[in-house]
C-alpha cells in the first residue's frame, strides 16, 4: 500500500497518578518523532485516539487540544471506535495518507483512567456498549463472561486454559519496561484470585491503566535521517458487528473480528501461517482465545489447548508468539492508547529492537483492536 | 479530486422532544440514500459527526451504534472536533475515498441536546473548549462576546450590524421547512432580546437544536438510476489554533478559518470571487461577520456593513448569498449534524433544488464549519 511507519513509542502503561494526559500525550509523541527522527513541523495532521475523556473528564474537541500541547500544525481530530480508538486511527492515517490528503500523519493514543471513581470508569466503558445492555446492568466483564460461558459449552474450554492467558501475557510483560504488571504469575494464582463475573476472575481481566502511544505515518520510505528501517503497513481493515450480544448469531465468535481478518489477509495477500508475531485483544483471557480462532490462526475450540501447551508464549513457540507487549491483560489497557501500542510493539519487533521481549525471524506482525463486545474489530498487517 | 456527493439530506432541525437519536439517524439516512438512488448494501463505511453523546447520553462508539441501527456493513466510527464534527466526518470521508480504502461511504451528523438540562448542556459544550477557560467558568457565548468586543473595538463593528446577520438568517430560515425557526425578525428585535453576554443578545446566537443530516460520498460519477447530478468536492481543508482565547494573537480573526479557505481555494484553483453561494459557521453573529472576513469575501472591518445593506441575503445579493439554509442562527446547531447540514444545503442549492431559497446561477459553493471558539476549521468547495 506504501504506507509506512517510521517512528513508534509508548509511554510507560499502568497507574500514572502523577501525570497528565498533556503529559503522556508529550511523552509518546515526542519519543516517536524522535524515533523517526523529524519533527512536529513535518507532520501535517495528528489523529487522536481516545474514548473516555469527555464522559470522565469533559474535556472532547482532542484533536485541537494536543495539537495545541504537541505544537502540531494542519489538521486535527478525534477518532473514537470504544477501545478500538487507537486502531481506527490508525486506519484512518492510513487513508490519509494514500489519498494523498497529508504526507506525514501523528497518530497518538491517549487515556487517563486512575484519576476517577471506578463505579464512574465502569458507568464510562459500558458507553461503549450497547443501550438496552448497559440499562440492563452489563458491565463489560459480565458480556465477557457470557461469552466465556458459551465457548466452554460448546468445546469444552476450561478456566484453567483461560488462565493460562494471563500467565503467558504477565510472563512476557515482566520483559517489558513499559508494561503495567511486572510480576509473574501461576495458573493457581489465577484460579485463586476474586471472582468478578463467574467464570472470570480478577487476574482473567485487564486493568485500569493510564497511558499513551504514538506512531508517524507516511507515504514514502525515504529517511529523514534516521537509523531504524521503515515498517510497511501492508493491511488495514475495519469490521462492525451489533453493539449487543443479544443480536448476535454466535456467541463464540467474534464475526467483526474474523470479517476484519479475512479482509487484512486479502489485502497483504498473506494467510494465518506466515504471522511470526501478534497483537491480539485481550480485554479478558477469554478474549484471546476467541481471536486466535477468529483470526485463523487455530480452528475452533482449539486455541485454548495451544495457548496452554505454550504454543504461543516467547522462547516456546515455534511459529507465532502472541501479545509480547504482555497484552492488555500484562502491559495495561488505557483503552484509546492500546489500538497504538499494539502497533508500536509490530514496529519493535519486526525491526529486531525489542530487546528482552524479541520474537526471533519475525518478519510479519499482525495486530487485532477490539471495541466494545466486539462491535468493532481493527486488523493491521505489518511487514517489515 | 474526483469525489462526489450523490445523495444529501436533513431531517428537520429544532426541538424535537419526540424522536430519538435512532429516529433522527435513520431518518437522514434513508433520505439521503434514496437520494442517491442507491442502498446501504452499496456502502462500505459509516462515518459518524457528534459531539455530545458521551458527556450527555453516557453512548460513545456511535459508528458501530449507528451502523447496527442502519444496516450499514463493513467499517464504521465517529469523528469528533466539537461543532466541527460534521465537517471533519465529511474531510475523513474525502481521504478514504480518494485513497481507495472505501468506494462508498456515508456521513452522518447527529445530534439531540434537548433531552438534557440547559445547565448541563453549556457544560458539556464547554468540552469544546480550553479547560482553563472552562475552569475559570467561560462559556461560549462568552468567548465570543469578547470576539465582538475587540472587532467592535478595532473597525467600529455595532450591535446593530450584527443584529443585520440575525434577520437576514432568519429571513432565509424562513424559506427553509427544516430549519427551527420559521419566523422573520427585526434588527429591533435582536436589540431588545435579553443580554446573554454582553454585547450578545439572545437573538445573537444559535440555538439548542435536534437534528441530524447525511451525505453520500462516493469515488465515480456514475450513477445507479438517480436523477439529481452529482456534486464535486473540489476542495477539503483543515486548520487548528489554539483551543483559547488567551493564546492567540489576534481577536479579531480566526487564524484556522483563514488558513482552512486559502488551502480549500488553492486546492479548488478558486477564490473568493468564483463563490456564488456559501454556509458559515454563525453560531454567534460576530461569527458570521468574522467568517465573511477571514475566507476573503470582504476586507477586514467592511464584511458587518456590507452583511446589514444586504450584500449576502438572499434577492438583493449580487454576487454572494451566505447562509441560504438559515444558517447555525436561523436553521438550528445541532453540533455534529451541522457541517454535514451546511454541505447538504449546497448540494440543494447547486442542482438547483432549493425552491424558495435558490441563490440564482450559483455554480460554486463553499462550506465553512468551525469547532470550539475557532480552534478547529473546515472549508469545503462544492462545484456542480
Amino acid at each position: 500500500m506504501n504506507v509506512y511507519i517510521i517512528g513508534a513509542a509508548t509511554t510507560k502503561f499502568g497507574e500514572q497518578w502523577r501525570v497528565s494526559p498533556r503529559t503522556l500525550a508529550k511523552e509518546a509523541a515526542a519519543a516517536a518523532l524522535r524515533d523517526a527522527g523529524t519533527s512536529v513541523s513535518h507532520v501535517q495532521a495528528l489523529f487522536v485516539g481516545n474514548m473516555l475523556s469527555g464522559m470522565l473528564g469533559g474535556q472532547e474537541h482532542l484533536g485541537a487540544f494536543f495539537a495545541e500541547e504537541l505544537g502540531t500544525g494542519g489538521a486535527a481530530w478525534k477518532v473514537e471506535g470504544a477501545c478500538a480508538s487507537g486502531g481506527l486511527a490508525i486506519h484512518a492515517a492510513v487513508a490519509s495518507v494514500l489519498s494523498g490528503q497529508y504526507e506525514t500523519v501523528l497518530v497518538l493514543g491517549v487515556e487517563k483512567m486512575t484519576d476517577h471513581k471506578p463505579e464512574d470508569v465502569a458507568l464510562a466503558l459500558m458507553g461503549a456498549g450497547s443501550d438496552k445492555e448497559r440499562l440492563a446492568g452489563a458491565t463489560f466483564p459480565g458480556l465477557y463472561a457470557l461469552l466465556a460461558r458459551a465457548h466452554m459449552n460448546a468445546y469444552g474450554t476450561t478456566q484453567e486454559q483461560m488462565a493460562a492467558v494471563a500467565v503467558k501475557n504477565h510472563f512476557h510483560a515482566s520483559l517489558n519496561p513499559n508494561a503495567q504488571f511486572q510480576s509473574l504469575i501461576t495458573v493457581e494464582n489465577v484460579m485463586k484470585s476474586s471472582c468478578v463475573a463467574d467464570p472470570l476472575k480478577l487476574l482473567d481481566c485487564s486493568p485500569i491503566s493510564d497511558g499513551a502511544a504514538a506512531v508517524v505515518v507516511t507515504g514514502t520510505k525515504k529517511q529523514r535521517g534516521k537509523k531504524a528501517p521503515p515498517i510497511e503497513i501492508i493491511a488495514s481493515a475495519v469490521a462492525t458487528d451489533t453493539l449487543g450480544l443479544a443480536q448476535r448469531e454466535s456467541l463464540t465468535e467474534l464475526k467483526a473480528t474474523t470479517e476484519a481478518g479475512e479482509h487484512a489477509y486479502r489485502q497483504a495477500g498473506v494467510s494465518p501461517a506466515d504471522i511470526g508475531v501478534a497483537e491480539v485483544h485481550d480485554c479478558f483471557t477469554i478474549a484471546e482465545i476467541l481471536a486466535m480462532e477468529d483470526l485463523g490462526f487455530y480452528k475452533k475450540g482449539s486455541a485454548a489447548a495451544a495457548i496452554s501447551r505454550g504454543e504461543t508464549t516467547l522462547g516456546k513457540s515455534k511459529r507465532l508468539v502472541v501479545n509480547p507487549s504482555g497484552g492488555l491483560k500484562g502491559c495495561g489497557h488505557p483503552v484509546g492508547a492500546t489500538g497504538v501500542k499494539q502497533v508500536v510493539e509490530l514496529v519493535e519487533q519486526l525491526r529486531g529492537s525489542a530487546d528482552k521481549r524479541q520474537v526471533q525471524k519475525a518478519r510479519i506482525g499482525l495486530s487485532h483492536n477490539v471495541g466494545g463486545s466486539g462491535a468493532t474489530a481493527v486488523v493491521h498487517i505489518l511487514k517489515k
